[in-house]
């Protein structure tokens, strides 16, 4: 039976895990010898290793059993595409300072902590209705426009946190980090505030390459940039962080099915839905596939990504207990969107997002249509004719051959061969206006009202244009990768002997190849032995110093490499070694040439550790010595 | 016999190329939509996918093999830290404007194309004298200082390229990107420039990571960014490129030998030695072992590295004899580096640097010590005492205690523990100063140079610090791409028949299912095979369209997967399918089940297809219809 891992749990372990972060450089502070910079962490080998590896099972659990096609696209993105999506605009959090100082505060987060502190401060001495008022608008800050947030500061009197001095008029703050590419150009431009841009600016190409079919869909592993006021929370909040994303674009006449989703509609998930939450209550587990039949889920394409994502979690190892999926209050999702879930994992400091499925609807391809006039379009063909109200345009062409001469019949052409939202919008046109001027081979021709008639008519079509919808899955590396550790972490007896429990494809080193004591005779056996491993591409650390064994095992241990090799005496008569696997400390013995692909099975998940221990004979090893 | 793939083979190759790579969207210019940014490229699926499995196979080679810490560090760097590395007030290229319209050009390049032109079109017209002069501008030109520029660009005429306006004069342009962290610090910071600063800021932690012993190396692989001033040349010359680099830490007395280089002494690589250019000869191959011995390669970590550089490029399929390391003439080496190589890969534009291999000697640590204050060294460990000149401090023990009474003992202790160095400092201040005040415990005592002499004397030490030298192998990883996908093109007897043939680790998807015709019972086959092949990782495209098995074929060629399996009648039957490698077309017969083991082992490079031929029966297609 899985235990959750609540937050007294994790915050009881907290300090000796920080302890191990920074003794064994999982990561760190960026530029800590100039200072430090807030918000900027640098990954040493273990946390880089483990980003690495849960990148890697991403491409495998989502991209390769998707088929989705993985792009790259740039950090740099221009202006005008941050305007038209919205960002330039309002991808902004409120901004107050300190009028003295300078020192800028996120405007929601300084009324949050001042209230919290006076609430600790003042304990059982605050009137109760104050109380009441605080929590309310702890609750609620974050959804504070300015006007609304200048009121409450004034009222509640919040003040900046080091002086005491009067704040600022809060004002929307842009979170991007602006740059100038160019030294004649000057182009203004951002870095990227998300990946998800650059797969719709490549939507039409992709399509191509899909053979015009939807769906299908995109995928980015990169960097995001956010340009926190005052980051705070470590690997949670950062500048500068790691994301995985999803775009997949789909019919919306066909997005409520999903084949696949067939297969998990007994799946059971801990839901926090808009209800539950609106009753107060807590997560539940339900049934995916009711979930979607009793309407809390959208759609099917929505609901199988949930899933996805789900089992993605748990695979590299975080608890399932310590997963749910929250739904946003209709107020919370942007406007476009229509159903929108949170995949949190509890921490020590709490519930964290840590994977956000939206459902775009078809707006960002809208946007982009809109300010380029491109039209990013897919088609819905019909296998038989399909009846369709289409608007037609009736054009009177003997007059216009009559004034156009050889030009008319250029003009005839071009109007009927107008796609069908032209025609519409032509049509709208002219109820407000007496010419059309169409250019036409560099030729400027001209269309009076009073030569065209619009009439519906149903016809019988092939296929016809849409935009596709986006379903978007967004994973942020950074805050899996903490919580992986967290859940990861543990403590022997000893609770200076610690381990991580880590997931054979999840762990940054896959074994460690020991010697019982040191000797020139192991040396050359574990020399070999790195050499095998190695050709196979699996990372492997070797220890053969002339300390005790315990003590290599705890190095390797406070790292969590999940298989030890312990070359012996039987070693060099018997061609075998030991194998131990870091959780239970048991131990096998297997012959030295069936090892490499062993621990190679291992690490990909092809095998388990049970597996190996009904095939080779237990070891019993002496008791590690300290 | 390898057969070079020449400049003109390449070129006449190009234009084919061009349309598969637009048409398969292995990469193309970002923001297309938008009009388009100069310089920045987005990479599609299969571009996006070779990139990942060079990445990966790097890792392997290199991280893997020679135990490297690798790291993630961030791109977003504050500007001290590009203050202390020089690139502030160095990393510059020489920038020219249209005094009219304020178009900028690069100098170097405007000159060089502009006198390229007059030779080309003035041809035999041009006297002799004037040619001659032509050439040697346009060989030395990239090292031209801003006053040598002017002169030239006065002296032979050159104009702005489009309108033939005079030009502004040659300025140094800063190439780093700028932007500004945080709303009320307003830290001034840079995109950096290269991955290497992020790992000689997290030197000291590595050290402590490899139990404060040298050598160790660090590795990243990240994105780079450089504002060039008019980028072209498509992948050659991005704003925003993925680079790999190795920062190799090395006791400067030590890197003379490097253990496993031995295996490689007698490996053969085409060096294109200082002299050799110097006589203006061809680069020749050489034994490296003699390369070294004869000093044309300053020490063999340096060397090492060129090896394993050299093996990692023909196993990700560059064509070994368009392979040349070049070395850098004395005056093109940053004044630091003792030595420098770059290995070069001939393309249809010509030789291009994809990996720089420098000594950079101890020249970064030290700018950092400098900057912070922070020691960045690693300490030599004797065996035996070593004689060594030790300064030693003789204190007046007697008058300080009286002076400063029990503070007294306090300064004699600290000044007495003082490292080697500070002592060193120390005596040199007291050579122009009377006091020196240190701050032990908060308290500030009071040191006069009356009080202290200094003496060299001999002394046995048991360890000694020094600032580790670094080997640094810099790789492009967009260049290194771009080789690998002219050297794989092919065409076939019918030229519209193309096909990559990559080495299989590196293949975008490793292979392609397809059927002999449309078919539900081929269909179930094809599902499940896909379904065993994913769950080991495996990438694939199906494709069971009613079109043609050689057209099936000419789609998969065209992208580059090296496997087809084929699903027939006899697969029905017989539980088996055919598996055709893409540059032979040849087939061979394997049971189903063998199938997803087979794909694995191909892609990982365990076995060859060879070595595949040799198991299984030779299948004799019918002729592949198109």
């Amino acid at each position: 039976m899985l235990q959750q891992l609540n937050k007294e749990v994790l915050l009881k372990r907290r300090e000796a895990l920080e302890q191990v972060i920074k003794r064994r450089f999982i990561y760190q502070p960026a530029f800590s010898l100039y200072g430090g910079v807030a918000g900027l962490y640098d990954y040493g080998p273990v946390g880089c290793a483990i980003k690495t590896n849960i990148e890697q099972y991403w491409r495998e659990h989502f991209i390769i059993e998707e088929d989705l096609f993985e792009i790259a696209a740039t950090i740099l993105t221009p202006e005008p595409v941050l305007k038209a999506s919205g960002h330039v605009d309002r991808f902004t959090d409120l901004l107050v300072c300190d009028s003295k100082t300078g020192t800028g505060y996120r405007a929601d987060k300084i009324v949050t902590e001042t209230l919290e502190n006076r609430i600790a401060k003042e304990g059982d001495k605050l009137a109760a209705d104050v109380k009441a008022r605080y929590l309310a608008v702890i609750k609620d800050v974050d959804t504070f426009k300015e006007d609304k947030m200048k009121e409450i500061i004034a009222e509640l009197q919040i003040k900046a946190l080091e002086t005491g001095n009067d704040l600022t008029d809060p004002t929307p703050f842009n979170l991007m980090l602006p740059t100038i590419v160019g030294p004649s150009t000057k182009l203004p431009a951002f870095l990227r505030p998300e990946t998800a841009q650059g797969m719709f600016l490549n939507f039409a190409r992709l399509l191509e390459q899909n053979g015009g079919r939807v769906p299908f869909g995109a995928a980015q592993i990169g960097l995001g940039f956010r340009n926190e006021i005052a980051p705070r929370g470590g690997l949670l909040r950062c500048r500068e962080f790691q994301m995985a994303e999803i775009e997949y674009f789909v019919d919306p006449t066909e997005k409520s099915t999903f084949k696949k989703f067939n297969k998990y509609i007994n799946l059971e998930i801990p839901l926090l839905s808009r209800q539950l939450q609106a009753e107060a209550k807590q997560h539940q587990p339900f049934k995916m596939g009711d979930a979607v039949k009793d309407g809390i889920i959208n759609n099917e394409t929505l609901a199988y990504f949930m899933c996805r994502t789900y089992l993605y979690l748990v695979e590299i190892g975080i608890n399932p207990v310590n997963i749910r999926f929250r739904q946003h209050q209709a107020d919370e999702m942007a406007h476009y969107s229509s159903d929108c879930w949170d995949a949190e994992i509890e921490m020590s400091s709490g519930w964290v997002e840590c994977v956000g499925l939206a459902d775009r609807s078809a707006y960002d391809l809208n946007a982009h249509s809109t300010a380029t006039g491109q039209k990013l379009q897919a088609a819905r063909k019909f296998k038989v004719p399909q009846p369709r109200q289409v608007l037609q345009v009736i054009l009177d062409k003997q007059k216009i051959g009559k004034e156009l001469k050889k030009d008319g019949m250029a003009l005839i052409k071009y109007v009927e061969a107008l796609p069908d939202d032209e025609k519409q919008e032509l049509s709208e046109y002219f109820q407000t206006h007496e010419d059309k001027v169409f250019n036409i081979d560099g030729k400027d021709l001209t269309l009076n009202r009073q030569l065209v008639k619009f009439e519906q008519k149903t016809m019988n079509v092939m296929e016809e244009k849409f935009i596709p919808h986006v379903i978007e899955p967004a994973f942020g590396i950074g805050r899996i990768l903490q919580a992986i550790i967290e859940h990861s972490f543990n403590q022997r007896d000893d609770p200076q002997k610690t381990f991580f429990k880590f997931s054979p494809r999840v762990a940054p080193v896959k074994c460690s190849i020991l010697s019982v004591v040191q000797s020139e005779e192991f040396d050359v056996v574990i020399q070999e032995l790195t050499s095998s491993l190695k050709k196979l591409g699996i990372s492997c650390k070797t220890d053969n110093a002339g300390v005790a064994l315990g003590k290599k095992y705890a190095r390797t241990d406070e790292i969590g490499i999940p298989f030890a090799i312990t070359v012996d005496k039987e070693t060099l008569t018997a061609q075998s070694v030991t194998l131990r696997e870091i959780e239970t400390t048991k131990q096998v013995r297997v012959p030295i040439v069936e090892v490499p692909r062993l621990i190679l099975e291992l690490s990909a998940g092809l095998i388990l550790w049970t597996d190996v221990l009904t095939k080779y004979p237990l070891f019993a090893a002496k008791e590690e010595d300290a």
